[in-house]
């Protein structure tokens, strides 16, 4: 998926040469191809770049043979697809954000020189005076935004929405009936770092957040955009306050979050799945449709569908349980001999 | 306690008759008698209407007897007390908060597109240009309104309160000496689901927050307001940055809550409690006075007054910290064994 | 160091003589000296007061020599150095508070009349018509300040930053390259109650905060200002959302801190340290450069330079991981038994 013009204006296309000298990637191709847009090499398309930065050699659907070319260290350069051009350098990650700023351009917080022009709001959609509406941003019938709110440039919300005092969207395509309490903070950049020459650096963060139809977001919570793709939060998902959702997970519908969980990036968790409060999710794990985890679990691994489990590292329940009242009988027994 | 007529507008009476038609509801009782507001079951008063949803029969003391009618199963139906109309459906909470839509009308961000309007502000108060006051807020002598923070409709405040940048307060009573800093959320929205025809839905909630004198809540924490009843910060307790209150929570004075600490719905906190940062508290749980429980802790039941309490599930903090111990010294004797 | 003149006016001086008829204390020394500003013990200057309140009598390096005058009680009014003269009073940082009031005055959230009023803003700055920019702040070339920000009287920012929606900062130094994302509280009052004459009061906070060069701080994260001294962000470290920061922490470079870790007051955190989600550090402990600490980790005491640590309370992740997996034998064989 390339970035959405909605939130990334296009100012390309320039030539594979061009991004060469631009990064000082050594090119292995066509210098005269032109790259419109970025995306995540999976998916890439025509006219699209990508980067590789993986310890072993790109699987065999890693990488998108219609990509216009990829970013690639030396020794991975000759195992992309056919057709696709390899741009060398020892910071594949680094080279291709730099490559990024050629091509398009991120609309942060719009025209902040001029608010409240958008032109898409529907005449009985409820705006604040002090709420900021960005460029091209469109508001469904009913909607409220309520005072201080801020929506970024080119967001879409639909009808009979609530969007909290103080609340910020950016990067968003936001369905009908979703409520965004007080303070949330909707498609900010998720965190990820990436090796720069001088250091650590922040990994552009080319994605969108979906929150679909009937969803709510407690105040003060926080949803991540995308890496490229689209962090996706589904239909009737209800979510606490002070919860943090990262970059790429996708919530499935009916969804429950207690308040601070938090659940890390690239995680997928089912439907109906339910998070007591404190949940902490690693990264890239996978939750079964309908599991269940008690308050204050750290998990580490993925949960089969429809199991409950609890603890940290997070188990099956009744394993944790077992645990700690086997000890407790150990401790008391102690006790009482001594 | 029936919804503030200060937060949510009266817009009945309806007669039994015709919540009865409005929710599919079947009325036994007298279909004139007139509705005017809504209140929690146990202290409905004439003229509110409540409902009852318990899987055993109503308490003797569940229902007021003073209720013009209860929405109720129709197994249960029987078992209201006299004189208390039922209005019987499968749905007794979703049917209550569609009659609740036809009598009040909650005032949400206020008239938005009219915005420091306010009457009752003491000339003494020092509010800044981008604040937002509602309709209907007070706010007394020397008390400052931050830039950019929103004081929603008939909010009253106190003297000597600082109300920080982007703060949003809404179904609150703040009294005197009071700081609410930069970012905190007052009176959001509990989190509460509600099983509706098509799947779940969020619970109404009609009550209130109560921040009592000289009470300091920090940075980007969040206080929900009551379902039906209020949410009640003590006087002199002081909240840490990012804690998380949730709906009907009754805190007492002088209670110290570090960062990062969570109470889940309807707990009761005596006075001089203190948790330390990362504590959890589930749902309905009573903490005695004077409770001291460790930093990290997840409370699943009561603590009795005066004790010091950690671990997860917490216990108190010697059996805790014992087996902590216990295991330490039998695993490093299994590693020098080995 | 003593209180930024930037965030808070100077109002005094006052002789010490006046200071003692102001807090009701019992001077020893010369009334006509004058006092000008307050600062930590250990540190204050010529015509600078502070307070001592500790348990034992000083040690020699608490309090600075070249102070004014010291709060203190009784018991160790005769341990001050030569030449600094004592307050006697049996609430010293309470009395030292009052007193502070007479001298400096705290810029709070800016003359709230006259917002947008900055002087010393670049014109390469792009500040957004709803944000409000305090008194005397400085704001540097292609630095971006979202809609509805609040930058607080007197605040520093370098160039090339990045100020989200919503984000209030107040007594801060901010050098170039730094993000602060939407939401974020910088500077805001640390957490520190003192004993005041009928109960538990604010600790007033005169410190400030400083975000080195490249720091990026997450949504909705809070980082307090110091209560005298600064809290540090060290070059180039990344903080995630909806972290907390607590007054006096310095953190260092590179440091990389996961979503809802918090770290408490007066805590030295190394170079290059990895906190994973939700770790918690308790006050005034010390983590080693190159350290790493698992997700959910809850930290009692120092940890070396270059360990990896996990667990509550936190040990080498080596040995949790063996007490975990001994007690799930343990368990797992009585049940096989059974």
């Amino acid at each position: 998926m390339p970035a959405d013009p909605r939130f990334f204006r296009s100012i390309g296309p320039l030539s594979l040469g061009e991004l060469a000298a631009a990064t000082g990637a050594e090119l292995r191709g066509d210098p005269d191809t032109l790259a419109t847009n970025v995306a995540a090499a999976a998916r890439a398309r025509i006219g699209e770049i990508c980067y590789y930065e993986g310890k072993r050699p790109p699987a065999a659907d890693a990488i998108s043979s219609e990509a216009a070319a990829c970013f690639v260290r030396e020794d991975f350069a000759v195992a992309l697809p056919d057709g696709v051009d390899a741009l060398v350098t020892p910071l594949p990650r680094h080279a291709h954000a730099v490559a990024a700023k050629k091509l398009i351009q991120f609309r942060d917080w719009g025209d902040v020189e001029a608010p409240h022009e958008a032109t898409n709001i529907h005449p009985g959609a409820r705006i604040a005076p002090t709420a900021h509406i960005g460029e091209g941003a469109a508001i469904g019938d009913r909607s409220i935004i309520a005072p201080n709110a801020v929506v970024g440039p080119g967001v879409q919300i639909g009808r009979d929405c609530v969007i909290g005092a103080n609340v910020s969207i950016q990067c968003a395509l936001i369905g009908n009936h979703v409520k965004v309490y007080s303070g949330a903070r909707i498609g900010e950049a998720g965190f990820g770092v990436m090796p720069g020459p001088a250091g650590a650096e922040d990994a552009p963060q080319f994605g969108r957040v979906i929150l679909q139809d009937g969803v709510t977001v407690g105040a003060n919570s926080c949803v991540d955009r995308g890496a490229f793709d689209d962090t996706i939060i589904g239909e009737n998902t209800k979510i606490d306050n002070l919860c943090q959702i990262a970059h790429n997970v996708v919530l499935g519908r009916d969804v429950l979050m207690a308040s601070f969980a938090g659940i890390s990036g690239t995680v997928t968790v089912g439907d109906g799945v339910q998070l007591g409060g404190r949940v902490g999710i690693a990264d890239h794990v996978v939750i079964g449709d309908g599991a269940q985890i008690a308050a204050s679990a750290g998990v580490f691994r993925e949960i089969p569908a429809g199991e409950t489990w609890g603890g940290t590292p997070a188990r099956p329940l009744r394993d944790w349980m077992r645990e700690i009242a086997w000890v407790q009988k150990q401790t008391s027994r102690e006790r009482r001999k001594s």
